[in-house]
């Protein structure tokens, strides 16, 4: 393999080299204080005028001079010969000192009497109480919140001075088109600096984002040059070809100096930085998930070292659903969706691969493996940031097993009504030991008609030793989906996908197709990320692959044709206890809801005539009893 | 006293009614990408291509069909006829199905040969890896991220279609006048409804603020029925006089029908729900403060019930530093400031004061004291919701004491290192007592010149048992202030302000003051909320009292005469074990700064000659021991 970089640099000393190489700009920009929320105070505000700028009363009364109302007593009332009726919030008349409540006064030839005397400042709210003429409202450094905008109002302030960065940012590449172009083949929509741009304003940088430049080193250096100019940090996107990067280092390095490039971080390894006129350049790789680790972990701390509030980040630990493996000398960050058990939060990683996105958009928050450790083990603990708001991981409720469309229709339905349903293609086996470690709240399973059971030791050997109860999602045909309608007999040699080779009806068709002598090429689903039957589905349909088994439902969204092979039972096993949860009740609740059973006849490829059925699985020493009885 | 409500319900009866009167208004809006951060999914989106749309090389070498290169060995290498070059992100030709690393490839005449056979799918991208045609992308309920719109720009979606809630915002009150306009007496700027704009946008509203309505029935039941009419949720907000909330209440009873008037919330009691068309009318109590707990505790979950996204929530368990009553019944609200202090964080309680908006300014948090508690002992636990990033509450230092304007300029420098000071005003004796329990970072005290000390009963028997530091700030003059000069011997029968009652100096002076035969009226501050010395010159200035005893720049702040009196040595006490704490170790670092110096030389009335000196305070026995060595 070609090197693409001289050496890597740990992201710790990435970090220390942004932060110790580029001083705080100290721009400031003056701003209407109703877009003020969020930013970040250059300048001390201090007040123009008190708050209030007199004495005012504070209760509905008569305003008095305290020293008028000496020695008076129910006995011996003191007749007041200038008090005045005020109401609450008017001015004090100079001179007088305290308000006596209307009720505690009484009227005598036109003029008021007191009773008691009156202490000075009685409910009086005192020139100032709330804020001074010229005090201090807000220090240098503070980060305007929505009632802070209030109270600055109140003192009369219209603009604040706040602190500003200026970011330019420049994407690069031949094969991109803007956002509302549709691509052709090999090109892709540019969308890193569109990330960029919201990423970095939502922390208070005023973004410029440049038009697309192709890859050519001439124009990538005019526009470079300008951009340096204008702006504080420069943030360069490389398109995604290697070609692309090159480019902008060199360019980078005849303009100023390159600083970095290529650091030890995945996904984000040909992130690299540069110094123009004293300016930091720092380059963004190409694939977005590379491009998310960069901006988070390099481009935002920078800004908060120079001032910018930090982005919010709630932390949370977690034990991982699976082992997850990383290179020692790697900070590594893994997508991963958090759901509370019992008293546990577990995190169950998702893929990957630097260009799918979808795992980020899926994901509810991410886990970093530091360079110091070669990963981590099936249950152990370490800490998790979230994506979303906390709330939300506290109704959200993980599923692991095996995949089908249903869920989705269920995932829908449970949204509506404030569950989070996060699903973890782990096929049979994968679903059982989740079971097992109670690493997910439920586990969907594709099983062959119940019988069948007995003859299946390998998911025998792993039910978990509480009870389950099984509820039925749907009864689902199973087939050969194909380009051109292949039977069990036309496989041989053809390109077969394996995605559930776990599941008792992959088994019972490995069985039938050995005894019929037909060999396929198999494609092993572990080896290609073939995550899903959608997703072997599509490669069939992209003329990688011949063959699959998996739904009708998913072979007609394919375009695929489809031979039914078997029914399989789609049933979501959960642990006895764990019924005691209310969000599981919830789900299964909705499973048995008429909405639910509608969707999926609408959709069509179900059999619900026994949807929301559950049962009980016990194992009473060595046989397996599955008692028709609900479940309590 | 005048009955104002018939009755009050409780937060939870008013939540209740607020959530189950008013069903989801089910708005939608179709919005650009780029502005759709933070927004809620309101439609599911759909991806409209695939992503890759066709196979695509994830290396750079040659593109082949895999099962041409079966059988291919060492010994034996396959010659390929018609593989392609491909470079990474090109697309692979139809027909073919992996890719060989250009490494792995020799040229043979023209021609590409392999040595080892190929994987189907081997370094290629398969169509719709990240996602496919028709997938669902984004599911009704999802909050948008930063990184999810990067995501949807790589998919070609340009608009997406989000939860969208209009609020009309109305403010009422013939003493308001709008921000930008100087307030004239009795006059205050209309700050309500711009702090509910942007607390109700930041969740995801769309605000509209109508202009200020005078007190007149007429005026506020026009513009609240047409608020209605293009409205999802229309807020009140009435003028601070009680007049004009009686108004609003008749005018939505007219139009539609009043649900409750009056909430058992401090502060926040006069908050009104009504109901018009159909759609609800909240009304805003006029002190700030109250309004920012109806906005929060009422207005905010409303949305959050139609499917807006919450707002943040952190919440920290704190020991209360002093004990907070509370009526049973009542909902209360308290602003407090929150710092760790060892293992523990600790909430000083703020003003409750509901016009005192720089309370909140103050804070990092609040709590809330539910309805069934009377309140809470010092030192009793209970939670606390952070207003701040949590990251910042570690960086504060909570300081109790006797407060004096040096304590300012010290916190305006330590913002620069990042440490943030929150003060109290505890005078000597509450600082002390913090001390002791450990409920400050620091005590400011004002103390007489240190022979002294043994006089002083009352200040020995609060010293902890652990020893202290004890770093001088500065020496301060303290004296007479008044509006015409007076003198010691002018006091009898003045109104005289106690702000510091339990100071040595002031202990001196009252023995001065008797001895002389001198009997001023004092006003003792516990009385009536005179919380520093700034606020008694102010009052003395606003005529509310005639002399207190401060120092020459608060007096001159003010305006005011000052008459010394005497100097007094202004220390910083800090428990020993305290000093291992970097944060402290900072703090006495920048009291010995040049810096500092130079600030407390400027601002006058400082004599900084002993600035930054350390002193041990220990207590053998009986009696008070200072050494004059450096802390350890």
């Amino acid at each position: 393999m070609v090197k693409r970089y001289l050496s890597l640099i740990s992201l710790e000393e990435a970090l220390h080299l942004m932060k110790t190489s580029f001083p705080a700009p100290g721009r400031t920009e003056t701003i209407p204080l109703l877009q003020s929320l969020g930013r970040v105070v250059a300048a001390p505000v201090h007040a123009g005028y008190s708050v209030p700028e007199v004495n005012i009363a504070a209760m509905d009364g008569i305003a008095v001079r305290s020293r008028d109302t000496a020695g008076a007593r129910e006995q011996a009332p003191v007749t007041l010969e200038d008090a005045v009726r005020v109401n609450t919030g008017n001015v004090i008349p100079p001179g007088f000192d305290a308000v006596v409540m209307i009720e505690e006064t009484w009227e005598q030839g036109g003029r008021f009497q007191v009773r008691r005397p009156v202490a000075p400042w009685q409910y009086v709210r005192p020139a100032g109480e709330d804020i001074r003429e010229n005090q201090l409202v807000l220090p240098r450094g503070h980060v305007i919140r929505a009632f802070d905008i209030g109270a600055l109002a109140t003192y009369g302030i219209t603009q604040v001075e706040v602190r500003s960065v200026r970011v330019g940012i420049i994407p690069t590449g031949s094969e991109l088109v803007p956002l509302g172009v549709r691509p052709g083949p090999g090109q892709v929509v540019e969308s890193n600096t569109i990330m960029a741009e919201v990423f970095l304003t939502a922390m208070g940088a005023s973004c410029t984002r440049y038009s697309i430049v192709p890859d050519d080193p001439g124009l990538i250096r005019d526009t470079l040059a300008q951009a340096v100019e204008s702006n504080d940090l420069v943030v360069i996107s490389a398109g995604s070809s290697a070609g692309t990067r090159d480019f902008t280092a060199t360019v980078i390095g005849s303009l100023g100096e390159l600083i970095f490039h290529g650091i030890a971080v995945k996904p984000g390894k040909p992130a690299m930085l540069g110094r123009i006129q004293g300016r930091p350049v720092l380059g963004l790789p190409g694939y977005p998930l590379a491009a998310q680790t960069t901006l988070r972990e390099l481009a935002g701390p920078l800004l908060e070292s120079w001032g910018l509030p930090p982005a919010p980040r709630h932390t949370v630990q977690v034990k991982l659903s699976q082992s997850l493996t990383s290179d020692l000398g790697f900070d590594e960050f893994v997508p991963v969706s958090i759901g509370r058990i019992g008293e546990d939060y577990w995190g169950i990683p998702h893929s990957r691969g630097s260009a799918v996105q979808m795992a980020t958009i899926k994901a509810n928050g991410y886990v970093h493996i530091t360079a110091l450790v070669e990963g981590y083990e099936a249950c152990q603990e370490l800490d998790a940031c979230l994506t979303t708001d906390p709330g939300s991981i506290e109704r959200t409720l993980l599923l692991a097993g095996s995949l089908d469309p249903a869920l989705e229709e269920l995932a829908d339905l449970a949204r509506s009504r404030g569950l989070f349903l996060h699903t973890s293609n782990a096929g049979n086996m994968g679903a059982l030991l989740a079971l097992k470690r109670g690493s997910c709240h439920a586990a969907p399973l594709s099983l062959p008609p119940l019988s069948i059971l007995p003859v299946c030791p390998s998911l025998v050997q792993h039910l978990p030793s509480a009870g389950l109860v099984f509820v039925h999602i749907a009864t689902i045909g199973q087939g050969i989906a194909s380009r051109e309608g292949l039977t069990l007999g036309d496989l041989a040699g053809m390109r077969y996908v394996n995605t559930n080779q776990d599941s008792a009806t992959s088994l019972i068709f490995d069985i039938v197709l050995s005894s019929r002598g037909v060999e396929p090429v198999r494609i092993d689903r572990g080896l290609h990320q073939i995550a899903t039957p959608q997703a072997a589905a599509a490669a069939i349909r992209a003329d990688l692959a011949d063959a699959t088994l998996c739904t009708s439902r998913v072979a007609g969204a394919a375009g695929l044709h489809f031979m039914p092979f078997a029914w399989e039972d789609y049933e979501l096993a959960i642990r006895r206890e764990m019924l005691e949860d209310p969000r599981l009740g919830a789900l299964v609740t909705l499973i048995n809801s008429p909405d639910f059973k509608q969707r999926l006849a609408q959709s069509g490829g179900y059999d619900t005539s026994q949807t929301g059925r559950v049962r009980n699985l016990t194992l009473p020493g060595s046989g397996i009893d599955i008692h028709r009885e609900p479940a309590t």
